[in-house]
């Protein structure tokens, strides 16, 4: 049995993430919430007990097995360090060191082996990356992947548990005729949708749109892949679709497509015509698989294909993807 | 002055035509409002006149300058002819007419001289391709377009007016957790997202997606440009939203797009990087300008730019669109 931490187990995430160490039996001896000294006299319920929130300190660490990090970037900067001193295994959700070199990004169906080289921290990729990157390996084992043209439709989740209740909170005010008011993101979310929040970087695209496309080459070991990504937060709570046009170095048939999509771990093919039934959000919600469908030949483009995604941004986005590289990643030898 | 038929004159179009008639003082002497005959006994207000609603018959357009047809393909197939008969001048909003030889399918703004050659039938487009080519026109007269690779992020209003209500229904029922039911369209509505609701047809394109492509061609004059459309239905109430990957025949910097559009009619430049605003639905609602922003050069193609459109469905998507045809558009000699 292991001694498990969580930094940040009060977020969105962090619940998610003790529902999935629940669900999947992780093999939790000792659990060990951490939040920011605002939520100490607080629990989190595991296992049917309340375990009372701890303050995130360097030197709680010693004696832990793995530590998941999701409270943001500035607190894994600030706390990972001491983490990985004392031994722990780090799983970190954040982006802080999800493109340092050394740090494998790891979703475990489709680069499981770049784990074996880690120094004691293993990344968590971005939701979007890795909801997409688990539809895309087995189109790349088809054929080398040349280009990537991505729209997203990113629900509330995604900014976390105070976005999604915004959003109800949002959507009856103006149901009801209320004034609406966002408190959480800029724009107003009910019934709306808006480019991502994140700032615009120097090359025009949004911090979201960045960290997909590199994430994304990272991920699938392609350093040269073309990838031109456009990140929108659509009124939906909690998973994450995309529409993606992927082209291909040759021709590639719906039919192998669809073939290397169902026998792929990870992936459940929802690609029904007749029915008009293909990934919808509110079917992904709370599912461990990424749907994938709407498979079709483009007539625009001999060697490209299109296809539809819809994923839990909070499960294989966030925490199922964290708890499976836990189980699966040795830890460190200790010196 | 002129004596206009509306024919659909209580569906969401029809609610919209006769207010962009009243608002831009379109000439009319006496309007004719026609619906089907279970709308037989109601009223539609115009210039705070409450007009009684007759049936629709091929002897009512005897005497009618300009009629717009808003009532569904197999209405406009059934009545057409009868209108053109009459002599009328004919501005139809379904899709029955729009790809046959000899019937203009304008968008004022684009291609003004397809007007000419009308022959008492003009077609008004499908309100994807609306919005999109009073986009793209501009930036075609920069650099031919080679190829668009179009995801749409579509309305409630493009099913009708059942449709938003039922959004707002299932919307409430959720947040106050009942149970949900899809009245109007097949899939769950509130805070979810799906594929167009039209049939999926031989080449895999639901009719929509098949719809925008040809009719896109059709506008800007341009039947071989490559088009790849991926529609979807989202929780938004009435304007639609397209992120749109452009491929020009040679490399067009961001500058001379946003120079383009922001001397275009019909446009409205909606590019703040610095605030992180642009186009948005809920600010394309009720406007007359199609908002266009998120220009940024496609790191993944030298020859293309990324762009973001949202426009109002009811409005430059339908009924604007279609009084605007009928102001400029001639009249055929009476024989």
């Amino acid at each position: 049995m292991q001694t498990v931490a969580i930094v940040g187990a009060t977020g969105a995430v962090g619940a998610e993430l003790l529902a999935v160490l629940e669900k999947r039996n992780y093999p939790v001896g000792t659990l060990i919430p951490m939040a920011s000294a605002r939520s100490v006299g607080t629990t989190v319920r595991f296992r049917g007990v309340d375990v009372p929130v701890r303050d995130t300190n360097a030197d709680a660490f010693v004696g832990v097995d793995v530590v998941f990090f999701s409270a943001g970037a500035s607190r894994s900067r600030e706390f990972i360090p001491a983490a990985i001193a004392a031994g722990a295994l780090v799983v970190d959700n954040s982006s802080a060191f999800r493109m340092a070199d050394g740090v494998p990004l790891v979703v475990p169906e489709v680069n499981l082996d770049a784990l074996a080289q880690h120094q004691g921290l293993i990344a968590n990729p971005n939701c979007v990356a890795a909801i997409l990157t688990v539809a895309l390996a087995p189109l790349a084992k088809i054929a080398p992947l040349r280009r990537l043209v991505i729209s997203t439709y990113q629900s509330a989740s995604g900014a976390g548990a105070r976005a999604m209740e915004d959003l109800r909170v949002q959507t009856g005010d103006y149901l009801a005729g209320r004034p609406v008011v966002s408190r959480v993101l800029k724009h107003p979310f009910a019934f709306n949708l808006f480019s991502h929040d994140r700032d615009i970087e120097a090359n025009g695209y949004n911090g979201e749109e960045n960290k997909v496309g590199a994430e994304i080459r990272k991920i699938l070991a392609q350093p040269q892949l073309a990838i031109s990504t456009t990140c929108v937060r659509v009124p939906v709570l909690r998973a994450h679709s995309a529409s993606v046009n992927v082209e291909f170095t040759r021709p590639v048939s719906v039919e192998e497509a669809r073939a290397a999509l169902a026998s792929a771990k990870g992936v459940r093919l929802v690609d029904d015509r007749a029915t008009n039934h293909f990934p919808m959000p509110l079917e992904a919600s709370g599912e461990d698989d990424v749907l994938v469908g709407r498979l079709r030949a483009d007539p625009s483009l001999a060697t490209a294909l299109n296809v539809f995604i819809s994923g839990d941004q909070l499960l294989k986005g966030a925490a199922l993807n964290a708890v499976q590289i836990a189980e699966v990643a040795k830890p460190l030898a200790k010196t």
